[in-house]
């Protein structure tokens, strides 16, 4: 396995509150990160504001194509809605790359989250039928991004769940996870497994509606 | 809310790994406890075992029908085969009570544990469409029968989502797992997002086998 502080991270929506908090934290932690967007520009202005947060300098704004052509490992931080086909747009650029999609397909109504039907049952699943020539995971899922933004947060609070079939590529992700203080990264299950890790977000939601929390989840016995 | 301490749980399922561990722990507790079979003998046979392990006198067996009428919150703790027809049959019994669904349906193949479809959308869904005059709630879904079965274990360390439309039957539910040492009883959502609660049990044992656990969650952040 590659050392984490050596890869560079591309962030697929890197503007959107998901991508930008976890690329402020990887980038704290040392690790090169290029920020994606659909306008160059866009991603640039991204990736100026988390420099300056974050005090270091390896962030970057590409436009997306850009972006999962000049990462090593792509995170996939994009809404639901356009998920297919941004990456049907970007099969060449990740072909062989570590994909990681924190996707959440949920819908809201008056009584509140909930999980969205996915034809090919998770929006990892749908990642990896489109990227057949990547090395498809799902992670970060339910980290929050308000955590993520403060960085009056020192230690994040979680476990992140890694999924997918790649053992190689499993523990790759891991370590990204480690690599940001308080986060854990625990093996989740095969891919198959998604739907429920990225559905559990309306669970999380609801939670933090009653409690007034930002919940994550830790694994016990580990 | 009633105080915990003076109802009759009644464990439909209770000769089963779960039923009987959940059923030890609450007797433990000083909550009476009325296992449920669909053999009397049976259930009269687990429940002189659990009075003997738990040092206690509060747990008697029946039949599933006699259970359910004499409980004053029933926890459905049956395999999924035979979920509804069981339900079906106990309507009547079950009217006005609050149910406690701590179902999974789950399959298994080469590759590990994997969610099934349900029709209704969640085993718990299932329950509250066939036991319309009862309060349905889910939860204790993701506790391991061993460490519940192991008095050893004097604190389980697990956080036990309750998940239900109906507050004060969730909250009803919340403090039987509080009332378990170790245990805590976190409002989780409303009932139609049950079905990622009850499916993440295949990412538990997937995660059980990687790590030889027996691996819960806790919710951070409450």
């Amino acid at each position: 396995m590659t050392e984490v502080s050596q890869l560079k991270v591309g962030v697929l929506g890197g503007t959107g509150p998901q991508g930008r908090g976890l690329a402020l934290r990887w980038a704290r932690a040392g690790i090169s990160v290029v920020l994606g967007s659909r306008s160059a520009e866009r991603a640039e202005a991204a990736a100026a504001e988390l420099r300056d947060l974050a005090g270091v300098d390896a962030i970057t704004g590409l436009d997306n194509a850009a972006c999962a052509a000049a990462a090593d490992v792509v995170l996939v931080a994009v809404p639901w809605d356009g998920h297919r086909d941004l990456l049907e747009s970007l099969r060449l650029e990740l072909a062989q790359k570590i994909v990681i999609d924190c996707v959440n397909p949920l819908g809201f109504d008056k009584q509140g989250p909930f999980a969205l039907p996915v034809e090919e049952g998770s929006a990892a699943q749908q990642a990896a039928l489109v990227l057949a020539e990547s090395r498809v995971t799902a992670a970060f899922h339910h980290v929050s991004a308000v955590l993520l933004a403060d960085l009056g947060v020192s230690e994040v609070d979680i476990d992140v769940l890694v999924l997918g079939d790649d053992r190689e590529a499993t523990d790759t992700v891991r370590a990204l996870a480690d690599a940001i203080p308080g986060m854990r990264g625990v093996y989740g299950g095969r891919l198959r497994n998604a739907h429920q890790v990225e559905a559990f977000t309306a669970n999380l939601i609801a939670i933090n509606k009653r409690y007034k929390a930002h919940a994550g989840i830790r694994v016990t016995d580990l």
